[in-house]
């Protein structure tokens, strides 16, 4: 049984929807070690999140940033936590709904993802700094 | 430790919630050898997702589909991605905040779910060929 | 390759959100038997959930109750699942789409949680009994 774990820094986003796949699969080139497995993606913040979405046509993730924010808007009247900025507590909101982590099956030393099939970091701040993931890859 | 991978295709669901435990238990039948350990099924699309609930009263997950489509509207005046039709962008918004996959407990040799959960495949497309799951098992 | 797995019963909680970190972690302190690997708290019920998210400021708890009832309100005209009462339909809907699992990466035998981050037990329902849980802590 292997198992190999590695914390990167992610550069920074705008706020949106964006493919971070070959950079999670460059921080952990150990995934080729692993016949049978599986790769976890899991963000330490509360304000952004991870989800698996279609890797071709950006207006895809466009449109994810201009629903997401009709779903869960800003200066609702019955917001309390408000003193970290109009976009802080949606934030919080849209990370739980997205959620915190991606796992992902590993077959013959690579991500078995289909086709359509990529990883998106989601940025829900006007402004944050490069957001720190765990990475956690492990089979036989 | 051991480690099963299977491949499936599902036949072609509807647009809707479909109870898919049966169909699940019956194509990685190696659970029954594991002690403690997970069950992750992860589907291969961007338009179709995976969750657990109510596995009893089948209007459950006819109001499931009632009340995502009022939360993902079709037609929305600010989706870019429509050459695929009104139905696609709305469920790629849906697959991403039900999910592209669920990870269960197995506890000897069993899922270990409770009484009412059963496994959901989520078709949020009109019309969809039947889908590829990806079922990984392991444990001691 | 270590695997361990507890299933215990929280108290009862009132309908909102409730940070559970401390009763998860003392209830499974094998934990710190583990170098590498991964603690999933996995809830077995379709009517409450597990997220991750702020674990400080109480009103970011609060503002999550009041959202998420405004997403997914009571009394639609088009559900038809209501015999169990008019909090019973939007708490499977709620539970689906925060989910049923929280998967948390295991470094040095603890959680490798952000600073800022907590586990949340999500009570959609006005009465409940204590939830049962089943952890599963497993890693080299």
């Amino acid at each position: 049984m292997k198992f190999f774990q590695k914390e990167i820094r992610l550069q920074s986003f705008s706020r949106g929807f964006h493919l971070i796949t070959s950079e999670v699969i460059n921080a952990i080139p150990e995934i080729n070690q692993i016949k049978l497995g599986q790769l976890q993606v899991f963000i330490k913040h509360t304000s952004a999140s991870l989800t698996i979405n279609e890797n071709a046509d950006p207006t895809v993730r466009t449109d994810f940033e201009s629903h997401i924010n009709v779903l869960i808007p800003e200066n609702q009247s019955y917001y309390k936590h408000t003193f970290e900025g109009p976009d802080d507590m949606p934030a919080h909101i849209k990370a739980s709904l997205l959620g915190t982590s991606v796992q992902i099956p590993i077959t013959n030393g690579k991500l078995n993802l289909g086709i359509w099939q990529g990883i998106y970091l989601c940025e829900h701040r006007n402004r944050a700094q490069g957001r720190l993931l765990v990475l956690t890859a492990f089979g036989n």
